[in-house]
């Protein structure tokens, strides 16, 4: 960590000031020059507070060099992790599809595309019993009878299930899901993320629509300084000035998280795209740039789903876009799971 | 609203989704031309879902004509909103100065503040007892505690105190907390609104770091939908591509809610600017914008803050402010509370 | 084209407005519903112009339905455009590799360079003479010398030459380059758009910062209104939020831009990443979504370059991605050129 | 200029790179770390090339301490800067009101226009002649016709006339122009910038739609290093996501601007707004942010505008905004020019 100091700093107050950082552990390094005088911290400075460097009225500006993620940061854990869910190692070397409709509707619509998405070889089932809508006039869910659905599915399909939570209250209810999710708009709800911590569920934690990269690994971070170490990203599309598509797929942060961290890294490009037809192109480019899995809407009659219909694909595409998944995940030198 | 058809959709087809509509109140105007057919829905559309409508395969394209929100929406409330805050009334006429502390650091810090923010004329006073912040190793707010401080404080100063509720499980804590305030990275916590929307409290709503003013209308809409009418509406800067400012005030955003809404809106420069000297020039213009009122950070020893400490005005900083603010509030012809 | 009528629009002005818009040659469909009234503007609506549209003050909103380019519109011209660079025919089906340095600072660089990636598979040399630089203080180029030696170092290799243009006061020296570069900050010059739409040259127009894909369209569109056909598309990285990389390549703009034109577009993964290490997987990136081609910088020397020697590779490293990007493009069965 | 290197640079090549950057006139502070090893450049770096040290393999990352910027910069140059527009001083302490039409569309329109604005107070006329127009079909401006006729309203109402130029080859025509625009899509025409730099003209330099603050302040570096002092900066509003505005007024811009720079800067409330009834409270928020001006769009019949019609104030309308302005400007002691 750098600290730059006002031009005309008064010798008295930057000898207090660096007497302070040193009381938090780490050393200085001092340099002194014509127009700035530069602090440079030295050793473990994930605890020093920007903010109260900033607050202070002889320093100019504070940069970090090193990250302010520890247990998510690849330099302290060089080999990639690998998570596993209901048996199947998510991370590295294999390649996860998780497919489901956006909510699940009836059983028997969840039957129907269940059992579609793992004939065409999907190795994970979504669907959402508690649903974040933008607007309260939107159907919200079936809640606790979806979860008892989503539970039937498994059954019948053998697939692992991944659902969304909402509120760290819903703990109990999703005891025996296999993957909890925690969808963007709840990235940074730390009280949430705190709870999640104390659980040892697979977490799949979705990247808020205007997140950094650093500040998805900082809520990564919330959930392994808890003890939970099953954490899976998920880039699923960021909010720019483009008219054209509902997301902006950043298909850099694969790349990006994948030097960084050593957590898996998924691509939702379903909620990336919101229209069904650029699911396949997209769904193209995360395997090349080298994600570790997919997460794609399927709905056995999309034209009537009760949610997100427009990006939904009916089994006959999915089933589709297996092929060319398969394909492209061997291309790779990578295992489907 | 509406739906533009694609080139060639079938007669039969289109017959049966023009059914479909109808059979959810509304009526449609049908015109057919030789590039597009366009259906006019009319008649009350809030309940008809935009993603239902484009998953059709014969649906080019849906475009809402009225606004998808109704209680918050000044053309069914055409007289402004006041919400009256321990005997307080918020809204266009009145200009509200909430100040104190990002977080609650200590008895003897938060008295000094409040006695201090009293004396310059603020007129409610904010401090954090439960903060949600980017690192879990940031200070988290000393929580009950915290919010025994508060309640202390406002004994000896007699200002309503506002403070940021983290989840619905501290609902009954807050109870005798005089405005709730629900923060940025909570705007889309649907759970958390829908339980907030059965209260009576006063509720200040921030607006998310990439939320549009629609979005933040919509979160409005849930609070208002479960009966609480007392909502007060928020701009504390967007996130954009320029790096000198942490967060850029979006100024529009005032007379942008003041014409599609009839709540109060008010400005939060501190967060917005991220640096203290920037407070003083986005106050004013806040004032010239229409809003109704500032939310301040204020410390007592900014430098030494446990958060923030880069934004908060020391005492004198926020009594020089106030008589800047109390000049312009005349100008505007509105009343400091 | 949709017009939105205000509520309460007196009949007699809507009737005149309704006259205006027949004489620019297209029908209106009318429809009046309770809170609102629609007109269907049906026909060739490419020089309705709708700011003329809202600026009368009883309408409420315009949309349009068509879009507003013609020529570039692949609903007019469903076949894809292959554009003939010196022999080489750029569009679907092949595959283009422009490479070089990211200016030209001697005949020594730049013919070492050239032969390097002549002989790992480049099929286009590019090489900035004219460098726009943000800095009034960098390096400028070489200007006329440095199009001397990339005509030189076109007569080693024999590989085709694209450099960038600066004014349209240049075209005259740039007679004989074989595809003429227009550099983001230049995509909005509408007079050298105009002067280039009356040359025969390929264009190789990248797309702005913050320029939507519709705005790229546009700017193609005044190249081809001159008559000028030949026009290759370049996504470069747009600008967002997000700090780890210098620009976010906007991966969706592949797809999207072959849905709605005919023209080729092409990446440029170096400026998109600003960082060596991340040219590789966009590289991969950009052919999975259907990349035309690509556009990456090479040095002889990095770290000497005199512009953006962090983006580029080295001949090696150059010749490691080509490797990699051959059996890429046989994989989707494309053709490298 | 801060450069951080990788944790395992070997010695002789740290030695190596510390001797060149020593020959280009800076000292440099070594601190090695354990983590990481630091150089602190000290002198002027405004010459050091931030990429050739990215490039270095070595480097990990480098950080600007001091601006890119020195002509431009307040901390070389502490006076504001006024700039003598026909006779007229803009800049710090008085206020400069540019009123006109979007575009020069006929004598009658820009005498009636012009005469109206005189009287209401505007202090110089606005009038584009060259209109950089996104689409090819769209009204591009009466050209040389409309330097006429902009001559002969300055001679008749006796106001600076400012009018925008589209590539330098236009110099000439431009003579006797008293300021020069620079609109927001040729921000970063680095040709332009030079040619203007020679010249001795007031410049009114508008911000591209994502330029950042450092980069429109570079941009004035070029006219300023090529001799000509007399540049005044506009803000005209930034993209971001919010669809509720054309625009997003980035009103921070005016205390960042004032604060880095000595340079006169003014408001652009037409373009920022998109929409004519925002004109007047983001007029009001200009005059609260310090803004040294405003430029508005002014139109005898806007709903017949050929340009911008939506954005355009009538006369009645204008006046009633300048008798705002005028208490506003006499409420921050200003001299309205």
């Amino acid at each position: 960590m750098i600290v730059i100091l006002k031009p005309r700093a008064e010798e008295a107050r930057v000898n207090a000031l660096m007497e302070q950082i040193k009381q938090q552990g780490v050393d200085i390094h001092f340099s002194r020059g014509t127009q700035e005088t530069i602090l440079g911290l030295v050793g473990d400075t994930t605890h020093v507070d920007e903010d109260w460097l900033r607050a202070s009225d002889i320093v100019a500006d504070v940069r970090r060099v090193s990250e302010p993620y520890k247990l998510a940061n690849r330099r302290f854990h060089p080999q990639d992790s690998h998570i596993d869910a209901a048996g199947r190692l998510i991370g590295e070397g294999t390649f996860t599809v998780i497919a489901g409709p956006c909510s699940v509707e009836s059983e028997a619509q969840l039957l129907e595309v269940a059992t579609a998405v793992k004939a065409s070889g999907a190795t994970c089932l979504r669907g959402g019993a508690f649903k974040p809508r933008t607007s309260p006039y939107s159907f919200q869910g079936l809640e606790n009878e979806g979860l008892k659905l989503l539970r039937e599915a498994r059954r019948v399909t053998g697939l692992p299930i991944v659902t969304e939570i909402m509120s760290e209250t819903q703990l109990d209810d999703f005891a025996d899901v296999d993957i909890i999710q925690v969808g963007a708009r709840n990235m940074q709800n730390f009280r949430l993320l705190k709870e999640l911590g104390h659980s040892k569920k697979p977490i799949l934690l979705k990247r808020g629509l205007s997140s950094t990269i650093e500040e998805l690994l900082m809520s990564a971070e919330y959930i392994l300084a808890g003890g939970n170490e099953n954490v899976i990203l998920c880039e699923r599309g960021i909010r720019t000035f483009e008219k054209m598509i509902r997301n902006n797929l950043d298909i850099s942060a694969v790349p990006v998280i994948k030097q960084k961290s050593h957590l898996p890294v998924i691509i939702d490009p379903s909620h990336a795209a919101g229209i069904a037809w650029m699911v396949e192109p997209l769904s193209r480019t995360a395997i090349a740039a080298g994600a570790d899995g997919l997460m794609i809407e399927v709905h056995n009659n999309p034209k009537a789903a009760l949610c997100d219909g427009a990006q939904s694909l009916n089994p006959q595409q999915f089933d589709h876009l297996m092929q060319d998944v398969r394909r492209r995940v061997a291309f790779e030198e990578k295992t489907l799971l």
